[in-house]
């Protein structure tokens, strides 16, 4: 337990709890801070990276929020677990805080999405769907990362929506969502064959739900499916 | 009951269903087609429109899911409401038609902005909130429409959620939002004292479960305003 | 500020927080604590109501939870706001508890069973729950209580579910819905017009979601009602 | 395609739709309706089995949603797919529709016991959650169903809710719940190494998100479990 190894760059232009939070989560994973290491003290955190007190506690507040620290009353905080050394290899660290914060809207709007289209997806809609979830299967199999098929398959949901908002609003996130996929699926490639296994179950159950216009069961596989991948990321599932 | 009076001009650039649902609505308001009254086939709007099937059928279901038709199987589809005949004084026919369609989006996103307010909001933000309320009930206490208040004060909350990207969707979607705002306030302006109570105790118990940090109450109040926002407008509820 | 009035009895054999919490309750109805008086510390409450410290918190947590004090950190715990003083008229007050308290698996249980019904009635059954509305509406404007009809209202949407396990699970906390039913449409009854008028209004909101067979409306409106109906009870919305 | 093989008995004094849907089960899991096979028409099956064609259509409903059947519009009923012949030498085949209905209140109760559990469970209820989960994980290395212990970690979730109503609930569906759990878990000791291992990452998962006081994961998991549990025993998942 030793709280002098964590290194902070004084923070400039960028949200800078984003940025605190990606330069703590690169030294948990890059091993720097061990598990069971102990995270500097608030008051030293802002000293060091000259932000105020409220930017620390945001930034500390996800790291927990994400399982990658806990906060023990009155003790301090400490490294729980380390999400894969290789996260910042595709990433860069204050990207990978906006690409988990994207999680947020998502959970809002695609499961409103996946459940409207159980309801109104047209046979063309479903085919588009269900091509899409083909090709993520044949990338996948092909050992690439098969991100622009992920991104596809979400869009392709939007559109059986019934409502064009839904993928303009989708569209406005485009560039940090693929940048997320592409992330998360590179992860998943040097993962285990139980990871990618699960990455195609997660999307074959939302498809299977929206052919058999089961609404709730839609809703429910799209939540679930994004919390995973949320977790894929920060690690919290070991290699799941 | 008499299915004549259907007035229709084919379609051209804009969005076919809206632009449909719009011409179908518009003549419900003014009272060119009274309640009760039979609407054409499904085949005949069709042809006097010029469009496909799908596109009435959507255009059908819609004004159904507003309540403002009924369809019975196997008899046809007859006018059931009139929302109010002032409702095309304030917008475009066609634009009334997006502007419902937002509620779908808007129910996903602010539902979950107000739950995450509940839990994150600072003081500061609180405080935003609860100045676009204040302000709100000053505009309508001077007959004002308010609809500026009011869509500042769904951004404050938006802003509380802690999560940029919440902002930048509702912004998004902002003219949409600031239309259908001052359509419906503009109907609230010439509506009953009662309506305009409607509207601020909704608002104001949004406030309440916010400052409260109850984040389920929160998330219900939002919800219910915004389905509550769109019976008005469609007048599904009468004068409520 | 005067933290001496709370006077307890020491606790035998009932579930010692509810018996905690009504008598705070009580004393705070009945105006023996003021609005902004100061609750005795934790650590004399629990020596004079000979009960361990959790005991104390769960009983401090739900009064916050119901809005009828407020907990300042550091500080001291003080009364908000004042219910009825008549509540102690219609129950005493260990069962007032533990009808607040079934509010929480009603929420559960009767907010699938309202969206079910929406799926799932038939004509019949739809007419049952009309005709307990309108036996509701009859009652209330002979200035009755109308909490039978009350609840045969709520039994008759478990009934339109479908699944005669929900009727099952409602009738097994029939007694504690009685007497909360009867107890708040006491309330209701030496209230204001506009309280019977919205206790009718979200009655009608349910039957009409349940008509339309809209399920995301009826799962709504009766979440709506019941956290509503808790609120008249514990006094959070002034006399509403 | 062939639709003369289903063979009915009169119904008596259980509950029509049940039998009804029971006896039909019984007779795919057996293969006596092999994938592909036509039912009787409604009107067929009414008389044969001498009931009225609601409950002929309540039945068939259901083993649509069960994924065991499916409609044509116009054409007529198919069986779609096989649930494990074994499913009817662990339980009588109307207990399995009462087992299979009982995950509707289940879904309702038992996804806000994990969500309040999550925010209120004590050191001493969390134990025994973690308990509960060990002995569950030990009986299934054993090859023993286990079925004592699962129905022990759902009693002990709902007892960190902090409202006994809801274990009091959950008692009322013990025999019930029992039955199932023990037909279920005797299918998945029959079943693959995979399925074992999904049953109890699942258990997994939920104590988890309560240990972490994380409600909204909490509640998706418990939802997302009881929703496979379900799946796995009308085999919509194969043997997943």
């Amino acid at each position: 337990m030793d709280d002098v190894m964590l290194k902070l760059k004084p923070a400039r232009r960028e949200r800078l709890a984003d940025v605190l939070y990606g330069q703590i989560l690169e030294q948990i994973a890059s091993g720097q801070m061990a598990e069971g290491a102990k995270l500097p003290s608030e008051a030293r955190i802002c000293r060091d990276f000259q932000v105020s007190r409220p930017v620390v506690r945001e930034a500390l507040m996800r790291l927990q929020a994400d399982g990658l620290v806990v906060s023990r009353q009155g003790i301090g905080t400490f490294v729980k677990s380390r999400p894969s050394d290789k996260l910042t290899d595709f990433a860069a660290s204050a990207e990978i805080a906006s690409y988990l914060r994207a999680f947020e809207p998502r959970l809002a709007l695609e499961t409103e999405c996946a459940g409207l289209a159980a309801m109104r997806r047209t046979k063309a809609q479903l085919n588009q769907i269900g091509d899409a979830l083909a090709a993520l299967e044949g990338a996948l199999a092909r050992g690439e990362t098969g991100w622009e098929e992920d991104f596809s398959f979400h869009l392709a949901v939007a559109a059986a929506a019934g409502n064009e908002l839904f993928s303009r609003l989708l569209e406005e996130l485009g560039d940090i969502l693929r940048g997320s996929m592409r992330m998360a699926l590179s992860l998943t490639r040097q993962g285990s064959e139980d990871r990618r296994r699960r990455v195609l179950e997660e999307h074959r159950k939302i498809f299977t739900a929206i052919s058999g216009q089961n609404r709730e069961l839609a809703r429910l596989y799209m939540r679930y499916h994004l919390t995973e991948s949320r977790a894929r990321i920060t690690g919290s599932h070991g290699d799941l």
